[in-house]
């Protein structure tokens, strides 16, 4: 009935979506404070920062002296993003870990409202990105497929549709001769229920045998229920944000949710017997420290209820 | 592999859970208004309100007032909760219905520390008032089993102690001659998992035939997801309470969150193609109006995020 993963590898990338979406008062100790606090969690991953033009986005001007000033935890990779070539050589020399990241969208509106390019211009600009890591000596890495689900402008996205943007970034990868290390399904604005998740998942791996990864937001409030539907189908790697740290731009409300909140996650896969490494406890000390760094409550239910001891 | 019900009854305990947890400011006229607000919804129910000693909880000292100005619908069902005779007594007086309600602990413990009630007095208490409920042309109502999962004395509540307790209740109902309406399972302090629940709701099933319904706190985040195992089990009635009103006093936390909350349950079903007969964009201001009441942030994402248009 189930077929639950024994492991599931959680990415915490709170840092990232946490402090791009939050007014730019975050001085940099205090972002390299909460980095140095996940680290003791036993999180495996966490998305440290962007590498973006910090004219566009002033939050994350001080990419370079978070990478600096981190304590770096051996076994814990700490990665970031980027969204262009010179975003990924800023990146390159940070001494962050860049995983060569493959993405595009399944909205071609979003990605025209958002990125602006058409579906054509976003591959070429992808090939591109993937010969620079290729030069670079970069092996396979995640795709990460935006508004798989869902978008603000087109609505519900089709299987078809989603699965037909995806196959060309697949065959990006593959043309290069490193096939993608996995498929991340975003739920990038919130948009997913469970049974979308099912038959996404269950299209994308009829189709391929790369790994499927979701990065699920939280925005009504369905996305445990979305987590719980990927775990049930052996889905072994998620994105979640700490304190469910970010929000989210497109729902026309500042206090929208972000991510599903990685202390949730990693407590129901503690409940399903699934293993992540992670302390809970700790990343909920984590998730109260973001709180207090951000100076507002985050959407974490968990973070403020605190743990049940089911073997008192 | 689903089992879906066609239709869910979804009741709105906000208004008792809320009012009850909230600090004694918010003024009797606030309290109409969120219930007359509610009644525009189309929820089928609202539980407006406990007959309880108003020295122990004061916030409730204006029930009367309360079942006497609000304004009823046509096919609304205005209910209430007691805990005693005298509450009843009062209760049937007040013009709101009155569901003839058994209820009993999972938890020895939480019985003796919340009710200071061992569980021999517990069913004495409870046939003492199913005879009364009799006496008063009451035929069949629901049973309440609080703590049906776990509570934080005893931790996890083994699925066997949980039926035996259920037992009991139901043995006073049939022995009355008024065999329960449903038996709802109460996640009392938030501490099921979707697993739990599918065990426990199959354990009853297949015990007995009375529907089962469900009570589900959202303490630590998992409460979608404990909805979305029932609603695959068919289970077809839910408590919830908009907005996410009311908190857990029992978390040791005075922001932990209380029911799962009726907009997103509302919205997982409406996702599912289950019929509520909600108008979701009329409830999330019904949830906008409850904060307001209250004064503080409510825990429900959906309320703050709005609405994603699949079919723009």
């Amino acid at each position: 009935m189930t077929d639950f993963p024994s492991f599931v590898h959680i990415a915490e990338v709170g840092p990232r979506e946490g402090f791009q979406f939050e007014p730019p008062h975050i001085v940099t100790a205090d972002k390299i404070r909460l980095i140095n606090a996940l680290s003791e969690t036993g999180v495996p991953e966490i998305e440290c920062a962007s590498f973006v033009n910090p004219k566009v986005v002033p939050q994350m001007a001080d990419v370079v002296q978070i990478a600096e000033g981190i304590t770096k935890r051996q076994g814990v990779t700490y990665g970031c993003m980027w969204l262009n070539a010179k975003g990924f050589l800023q990146a390159r020399d940070s001494g962050l870990t860049t995983p060569a990241l493959t993405s595009g969208s399944a909205s071609d509106t979003f990605l025209q409202r958002n990125n602006n390019r058409t579906p054509e211009e976003q591959i070429k600009g992808q090939r591109d990105l993937r010969a620079l890591y290729s030069e670079n000596g970069l092996g396979s890495g995640p795709i990460y497929l935006f508004t798989a689900f869902g978008c603000n402008y087109e609505g519900e996205i089709p299987v078809e549709k989603a699965l037909q943007r995806c196959a060309e970034l697949v065959q990006v990868c593959e043309e290069a001769g490193t096939p993608p290390a996995n498929i991340t399904l975003c739920d990038t604005i919130g948009a997913a229920d469970p049974m979308q998740v099912r038959a996404l998942v269950s299209a994308v791996r009829e189709k391929w045998d790369y790994p499927v990864a979701l990065h699920l937001h939280d925005t009504r409030g369905l996305g445990i229920a979305n987590v719980m539907a990927g775990l049930e189908l052996g889905v072994a790697r998620f994105d979640a944000s700490v304190g469910g740290l970010g929000g989210c731009p497109f729902a026309g409300h500042k206090s929208a949710a972000g991510n599903v909140a990685t202390e949730e996650v990693a407590l129901l896969c503690d409940r399903l017997g699934i293993a992540t490494g992670i302390d809970i406890p700790a990343l909920i000390e984590a998730a109260r420290l973001a709180e207090e760094i951000v100076r507002h409550p985050l959407t974490s239910k968990l973070a403020h209820a605190g743990t049940f001891n089911r073997h008192p």
